[in-house]
């Protein structure tokens, strides 16, 4: 087949993706009530045609074919990856695939009444099929070296336990001392003074006005509210955040639009040539994740932003707020403290969250752990790395929906693009001075050259490609320690 | 195959079509400016999918196989539409149908700037082309009587020029005078009192309570704003208004919010057993209309509504309202004054829009009336019939996208549905004494007996039929005509 036919092909199949795209959207922010299980069989008819698409004869065709015919480098990688998705589609018997999305279904189901009966018996012969599944599913994808390579490689391409295990023990050894030492400290930062009332649609306003700042492209996206935040690319011309408003913390919706925003610039910014090609898509999963972390910790936690925004800021709050004094403010914004929770943790103890989630999931896919030892292995990591212990398995092992959902080797690569934006907010700073350039405000300068860098490359590289064409050097968690390590010592004044 | 076949092959071809409706309405309430063109050719991947499974041999075979199979009657009736809608298809040769829909949308691009320019000229060479291809489409579908015929029973089954002509011109003979009358009529209606600045908001509030109470589920569906407004049916579960608020005219998104929301209640009422089958659908354009002009004129611009609705209205009214008198304001919502635009029209003079249209139409389609002479034939039957005639043709001929957008046919269904719907409220009052029901303000009598006569049947019954079996007679134009008659003689005091 021709060239042409398959970048026709390509285009029908984002087509499809593009209108469940809209679905799930929709299904997360406008939908009535009762529309939502009806919804579910529209998103099963419309995954099939997909999966039928990334599965024919005809693509098998296309892709044996349409590399002997061209030498340009688009389509050679859109075939490439192309490839790696039939592969991976195939090599999974389809009567297993679908006995596993029928496990996934109710474990899913199971995990709501589990954390309603704060039970995780409840949900655990459901996490048992669910493990046997991705080893399964492991050994059909093939890996080299640990059993969770395979799954880990589907969420971060060339990403393995042999590069991520001496990282993280790195990043352990830096990081659980200077939790320690913050806790042992007698400065305190007191959050207090920022949690009053904080009306919507002046938060709203404010997040709208950073978003513009970040230079989100309103023409090409806009700003939805919904219970659990995200963004989402229906088409690079159609990219949409959403937020969650917290009249009691501006936190959750200021640094939740900042983070979707990171995306969101993203998923606006591929190169044009790459619409309709399966290349329109971030690089990984971490990558991903590298730019929403980017802006919402390196840029909006700064002390240099609010340097910038506090006056502004101002000007949307209510009165309880005008008598902050800004350096305090920006203590209270960043203030560390051990927590149960992943999905509130702050900056710093975020990284041990997704240390011991990871730890724990690769024992559980070779096997030295068993899913009735899960709850008390949770609390124990819990206790070494962040000093306090769950009471209950709501407050630990049955917080995430990863797991019940049956992802695993999904939670490192938040962890990994936190380390990626690190290393991305160094290589910056050769071109850009970076706090001036904050301070003032405009950043622009810094969303270009992000897209210069990465976003417009979408998945014309991998991720560990793109980092090290970036920055000179692959996967380095030390810049990382250094920010956090900088930042923590002087907001906490450790000697 | 078998039924169970027909039934998944129908829930997949609804899945589709679903999608596509989320889509449209999407378009049309929040999609960010630049996806637009993208998206439109989303719309033509799923519009071709719909297309191609309506066509198929797998349904063709479907069509001639099940119906040996059972006598269950939903299935028989869902296998007789599925058997219209492909032969609807088929029939039109695939080359001549992909032709037609390059040059309707060139010819909706030319009426855009046939309107910007106010030059008729620009719009008429597509139209010829049009009403070619809609005069071959109507021979391939066939007809008996006239060749207009095939064209009006692709929206209104069953209904032909010989039932529409005499019941048309009874109507004309009727409402002109009654027209007249009023023109001639001393008592003047003073609308200037109801054209104070409403804010947008305490409109929405008061159309959400009204929608409300003509027992709208917004567990099923939701209000959006949009500039044109629409109702559409995603699922029977999930139907979206829409509106437009216009702030110095407080009628604008009041009555068209009832309108629609009439329409609205047709698509949730579907009986479940229709759900996922293409019976869930209107039974024709006209019954469809019948249900949004029932709730916009014989409930919503009613004396006895208002005198239920009035201090309700009041509550959400600015101070400038206050002071009316409810008489006053009953007869100023329903103030008659023939205008140029259809869309804009009070219920009287409206009827004389559609029927201008419909002779106008059926002159083109059988050639005694040439696009040249178009603009001309227009202004004189506009003088003709409401005493008024346009100076430029944006208020006149171009007014209107049927025609550009190749609609022909479409128009007698405004009609249809109006005296459908004076014949339903005639055949209610046998069964509620209306007038106390509205005077209660609780209306959900009213939508249960819609529902057990009009909405739950769909698509089962063909619309005649419909009526025939509600009424127990055919389309009878006398009951629209006294409708209007005793209204608007007693509003304009007319001896």
């Amino acid at each position: 087949m021709s060239v042409e036919a398959f970048k026709a092909y390509m285009k029908e199949m984002k087509a499809y993706q593009e209108a469940l795209n809209l679905i799930f959207w929709d299904m997360r922010t406008k939908i009535p009530k009762k529309a939502m299980e009806e919804r579910t069989d529209v998103v099963g008819v419309l995954s099939d045609k997909i999966y039928q698409m990334q599965t024919s004869d005809d693509l098998k065709e296309m892709i044996e074919t349409v590399p002997t015919q061209t030498s340009d480098p688009l389509i050679l990688k859109a075939i490439a990856v192309a490839e790696e998705d039939y592969q991976r589609n195939v090599k999974i018997p389809q009567a297993e695939y679908r006995q596993f999305v029928v496990v996934q279904a109710k474990s899913e189901a199971a995990w709501q009444e589990a954390r309603e009966a704060n039970d995780f018996e409840m949900l655990a012969p459901y996490l048992e099929q669910l493990i046997a599944y991705n080893k399964s599913f492991s050994h059909y994808w093939g890996y080299e070296g640990h059993l969770y390579d395979g799954l880990l490689n589907s969420y971060e391409p060339g990403l393995t336990t042999a590069i991520l295990d001496p990282v993280f023990e790195t990043l352990k050894d830096a990081l659980v001392p200077l939790i320690k030492a913050i806790e042992d400290q007698a400065v305190d930062v007191d959050v207090q003074q920022i949690l009053h009332h904080f009306p919507k649609d002046d938060q709203k306003a404010f997040a709208l006005s950073i978003l513009d700042r970040m230079g989100f492209d309103f023409d090409k996206g806009r700003l939805d509210e919904t219970i659990h935040p995200f963004a989402i690319g229906i088409h690079p011309f159609d990219v949409r955040v959403t937020t969650r408003y917290d009249e009691r913390d501006f936190r959750t919706a200021l640094f939740g639009t900042i983070h979707e925003g990171g995306h969101a610039l993203y998923e606006q910014n591929f190169d044009e040539a790459l619409h309709h090609t399966v290349l329109a898509d971030g690089a990984s999963m971490g990558i991903h994740e590298s730019q929403s972390l980017f802006w919402e910790n390196f840029i909006g936690r700064s002390n240099d932003f609010w340097d910038s925004q506090f006056k502004h800021f101002l000007s949307h709050a209510p009165a309880a707020f005008q008598t902050l004094e800004k350096q305090s403010f920006y203590r209270a914004v960043n203030e560390v403290k051990p927590s149960f929770i992943r999905i509130e943790a702050d900056e710093l103890t975020y990284a041990m969250h997704i240390i011991l989630r990871y730890e724990l999931e690769k024992e559980l896919i070779d096997g030295s752990l068993t899913v009735q030892e899960l709850p008390k292995a949770w609390n124990d990591k819990m206790e070494a790395y962040l000093g306090i212990r769950p009471d209950q398995d709501i407050d630990g092992v049955l917080q995430d929906i990863h797991w019940a959902a049956g992802d695993f080797g999904y939670f490192p690569t938040y962890l990994l693009g936190y380390m990626y934006a690190a290393q991305i907010y160094k290589r910056i700073e050769t071109d850009i001075h970076m706090p001036m350039m904050i301070k003032m405000g405009d950043y622009s300068p810094i969303r270009e050259w992000l897209t210069e860098h990465v976003h417009r490359h979408g998945k014309m590289k991998k991720p560990l490609e793109l980092i090290e064409d970036m920055t000179g050097e692959g996967l380095n968690p030390d810049y990382l320690i250094h920010y956090l390590t900088d930042k923590y010592t002087d907001i906490y004044q450790i000697k």
